[in-house]
């Protein structure tokens, strides 16, 4: 096998286009720029598309996990209390930075690879009306579950309560309606859905935002967001951008441009359904419930008797696929196969050709071609 | 469908390795600095182990047409008896070259998807006895055709003829000893197995055609052999190179090194194996019998009522697949799929897999999998 034969399959980072290596391979730019600052206002009117919102779109020098903390410590004063909606990892380490900055986090847990149930929300609502703050998870990662932001935004838009939204594994290639679902924060990340190497976080905010930002307390100062906001007047930054991943989102943005994003949402939902079919007719079972899948990201549960990892492990070093192993509690139960981003059909039937071939390596009586043909079954139609 | 996801699968250009691309865009040097020098002593040793010779071998900036064109200009002068061993679309491009300078071609021709008949050649060779050169093809790009050179050296090495062999397609991708078996001049190009863009061609030149080399009056300047070997003495080049396809080249031929020659010819014969069982299990047949198969290119026959171009327009069009049609009187009646240089088992599945779905959407009864499956049980040894 050879080394640069590599097949990226994991829910970030996801494979980069070659248009965008090539964009963030241009010359750098001073940030100071006025070549910076026509940057910058080309991605801003494209990526408040992606977010739906007329509202500011903050691109931010840091991961995901930093972007969260942005919106956490804008928001949240010690003492404030939090509603978290919690289906997985990823709205746990939500939970922690709100606990980090002095919140009192009403926990909910719905258990990992099921989804929000609404009529807890409503019922946790109606009952502690002093919420500051609601957190919930757009594409649970860890699970491969997709949260109903829209039911979950109606019924805290009754309430004083802002709602925070970890969109890092969903915006760019899940439908998500910032102002119209009542999303007062939204935040991804550069290396998921939007197609690009980790390094820059986005962030949304709403005008019900800012009145609560601008009278919040908790020390802030990189993570500033009226800091970003008053920079970003001048389509300037308030500190020093990453400015070749500048330069990578305005191509990737181009692209889902290009593409449209009632086409790119489609793409992923058609890629998912073509993963859950395949590895169906394999006799595996995915984690998550169709009705809450993930249009990004595919958990599977390994058969019995068969660890998660040791199909990993066939898989990366006899074919250079590399799936993403399970967190938390799922760890060696799953394993999950994203269809993130730069992802098409071959990509499907690449990584499922592979599984079989990694099943069948390890005894599990596995029909060769099987779950390749469920996908282009798919694909081509067929089974609808 | 996105236009940055594309899978070539021609006989040439090849995909680049991300190694190599990396190679290629390191700083511009000088082509008589001392860096250059020691970059093309790196080469030279690298490559011979490549030819399986002992000679030089000269790197050419030119296309393999060029390296064709070179072996004939030092060779042949106006006059000269030549014997052409043709198989199919390259071996007459060969031909043409000869009689531009002058030669008097003897054509054989053994039908394009046939290989070189022994048999045959032994008689030519037995009954004009004054031929200056023998013209081959080690691996018919056109037709998916691979020639025993080793069987033609044989022969050829028994007479005063220089064998002069068109190695374009199969040099780094299939085995070859020049000096073993008897190749006199051994011509190979940068953008087929050898895993970079087109530019660079090869040449090796045995001291029996140094001879001959040296007496030869035809007008040569850019493709004087006698320069290029002055110039190789202090590692240079008699003419500005190609610096980054240098680059390129040895970060190439690392990788080979790495890999391991005979696991590198073992690769190519293997997943050539694959691709012959997966389109007999769709009810297809390669054009080159078994026992000449090329291990970097197939040729498939188009099935009866369904147009090659149709099914190739589909799969670029819906899937970004590109197969190569068919060449001269082929045209139409073939597709090629490499599988040359930077290919794995993967690189298999997703062409086949695409192929299957292309058959489908024609109209064409295809069993959806069973291609991918005769695939993986090849890769599985399933099958032997």
């Amino acid at each position: 096998m050879m080394q640069d034969k590599q097949y990226l399959m994991i829910p970030g980072p996801t494979p980069v286009p070659p248009s965008v290596v090539a964009a963030m391979s241009r010359p750098m730019i001073g940030h100071r720029s006025e070549d910076f600052a026509a940057l910058h206002r080309r991605i801003q009117e494209k990526i408040r598309q992606v977010f739906q919102t007329k509202e500011d779109v903050f691109i931010l020098t840091n991961s995901g996990t930093g972007g969260l903390e942005t919106a956490i410590a804008n928001v949240v004063s010690p003492g404030d209390r939090v509603l978290a909606l919690i289906t997985g990892n990823f709205g746990e380490r939500f939970t922690k930075i709100a606990r980090a900055y002095g919140a009192e986090v009403d926990e909910v847990s719905f258990g990992w690879g099921k989804d929000v149930d609404l009529s807890v929300v409503r019922e946790k609502l109606a009952g502690n009306p002093g919420y500051k703050a609601v957190l919930a998870t757009q594409n649970e990662t860890s699970t491969g579950v997709l949260n109903d932001i829209a039911g979950i935004g109606a019924l805290v838009a009754e309430t004083p309560a802002l709602l925070l939204v970890d969109g890092v594994s969903g915006v760019g290639g899940i439908e998500i309606r910032m102002d119209e679902w009542h999303v007062d924060i939204l935040v991804t990340a550069s290396q998921k859905a939007m197609m690009l190497p980790p390094g820059l976080a986005m962030i949304g905010v709403s005008s019900r935002a800012w009145e609560v930002i601008e009278k919040n307390r908790a020390p802030r100062f990189y993570f500033s967001l009226p800091a970003a906001r008053k920079s970003l007047e001048k389509w300037n930054t308030a500190y020093t951008p990453n400015v070749a991943l500048f330069q990578g989102l305005d191509a990737a943005l181009d692209m889902m441009m290009n593409e449209g994003m009632e086409n790119v949402y489609a793409r992923h939902r058609l890629l998912a359904r073509a993963v859950r079919a395949a590895v169906r007719a394999l006799g595996l079972e995915p984690l998550a419930a169709d009705h809450c899948a993930s249009p990004t990201v595919t958990a599977v549960r390994s058969p019995e008797g068969l660890g998660a990892d040791d199909i990993r492990k066939v898989l990366k070093e006899e074919l250079g696929i590399t799936f993403a192993g399970g967190q938390g509690i799922l760890k060696g139960k799953i394993f999950r196969i994203a269809h993130m981003g730069f992802a098409g059909k071959m990509d499907v039937i690449l990584g499922i050709g592979g599984l079989e071939m990694a099943l069948a390596r390890l005894g599990y009586p596995v029909e060769l071609g099987a779950g390749v043909r469920a996908a282009q079954e798919v694909f081509l139609g067929r089974n609808e």
